[in-house]
């Protein structure tokens, strides 16, 4: 089986997904949805509309839009019986949203995988792994170094700002520190923005240092990396310790996952998942015995 | 709902399963099945038979016995209607065993959970998840520093040593070297048995040195470890970087991943399962919403 596989959203994000359909076995790219339809050269072979409609029978869509408008374009595609794979990463609000498309989902027989991504995601995997492992415990993920989206497009809102960066480094045990980097507009005075961005609540609890380049362009990078630690109790035994660790391309990883719900949410019941929900093995290609007998 | 538990096998992983299912706040333990109905002062308070006909009704059993045995005890509690959790641990045969439990699991209305430990087990699930957020590239599993249980046993059965313990240490990419410790009968020749235990065949292939020692009882740490690093490419991104690494009390952590096995077997419809074909959540006590606002 080909499991038919749109694009919708053709930002960060749905550029590596384009290469992860086209580089899985058992899908095959049915198009790119975008709000202009105009084709950039990589993907002149590609179908680009602006409406998921005009690509004849599609199986899942992977929502590639920004995470806000995630529940609304998700909804939608459910409704019209495309499966849907998101990265919606607000963490405190995907329960709700899961409850919410799970209604939808069943109402018209498809499967939502909601916040499939690396954190949420593979992480919570992780940490529910490590969870099972030692009941009792601590777990702390470190985050970075490695750009923040959400930091950086709040900086990027401060006054005096023409564009900027977040990075994230971590201190340790949950605990981190934030390098903003900010390229000002003409006239801006360097203190009152420095002061501006450490008073942001993004920033406000954590330690937080602001410098001045001429050229944030320069420093981009989208690698990124996470290190999960546990220290916990199995039975009555203390000392138990795990750590998982990665040093990754971001928007590739997270395309790269989002295919593999892509393919595990054929193989579910309808209904709304989160990662935690789904048999490991049903994210993988290929056949379940010989997989088995490789992984196991 | 609490899940009737019982322990069959009191040896080293056993003892430990006792512990397991009496810290965990949903299963209770039914009592312990072994050969000979004696109690050892820890099980004051346990039932302890020799027929687990005689602990009433039981919901899970946890088969803690020798592994060669796990197929032949497994296959008489699925037909007595009872659950099975088992750490069968030969990496070769666990999908065949698999499949002639799963037709007497179906046939009598149970579940199985087969080769829940760490490996094969919770390093099967990290595995698979590499490979998810990988598809190309290479995952090397280092094992140690710690005992080897099967490589422990090849040793004692050369002629002229009285006890040995073998200990597996990491060399890095998948490669192991292999000490030996041996404490040697009556009139042994030290070098004959050197020469015997390297020709063997759990040692012929890895670096292996012997070392004689007055009391092997004196080495017994039941710590152990393990690395598991992967680096691979995500669509068409290489370099992504991936690594697990744990330091655990062994018996501790095997048993503690058979109770969150057991506590998953009353989830799953009848049949036979690997850990990596039931969702990671059923691992885990407690109610499913709070859990997803947790870990996700």
């Amino acid at each position: 089986m080909t499991i038919r596989t749109a694009v919708v959203g053709y930002g960060n994000i749905g550029k590596y997904a384009v290469e992860a359909i086209l580089a899985s076995p058992d899908l095959k790219l049915a198009g790119v949805v975008r709000r202009q339809a105009h084709k950039t050269p990589e993907l002149a072979d590609t179908p680009v509309v602006t409406d998921i409609d005009e690509l004849g029978s599609v199986d899942v869509a992977l929502v590639c839009t920004p995470t806000r408008s995630v529940p609304q374009y998700t909804a939608a595609l459910l409704a019209k019986g495309v499966n849907t794979v998101d990265s919606y990463d607000i963490h405190g609000k995907l329960v709700d949203l899961r409850q919410e498309l799970d209604q939808v989902a069943r109402k018209h027989n498809t499967v939502a995988v909601i916040s499939a991504g690396w954190d949420p995601g593979t992480d919570s995997l992780i940490r529910a792994i490590f969870s099972l492992m030692a009941p009792k415990g601590i777990t702390y993920t470190n985050f970075g170094p490695g750009m923040s989206m959400g930091h950086s497009v709040a900086v990027r809102a401060v006054e005096g700002v023409d564009d900027a960066v977040s990075i994230t480094v971590p201190v340790g045990t949950g605990i981190h520190r934030r390098l903003v980097y900010v390229q000002l507009a003409a006239g801006a005075d360097f203190e009152s923005v420095e002061q501006a961005i450490k008073a942001d609540p993004y920033f406000i609890n954590d330690q937080t240092e602001v410098y001045q380049v001429e050229d944030v362009s320069q420093l981009i990078d989208v690698g990124h990396g996470v290190a999960i630690e546990r220290k916990g109790v199995s039975g009555r035994t203390s000392n138990q310790l795990f750590k998982y660790e990665m040093r990754i391309n971001n928007p590739a990883l997270t395309a790269q996952i989002m295919v593999a719900c892509a393919r595990a949410s054929v193989k579910q019941k309808p209904g709304a998942y989160t990662m935690l929900e789904i048999p490991i093995i049903d994210y993988l290609a290929g056949d379940r015995e010989a997989l088995l007998r490789q992984l196991v």
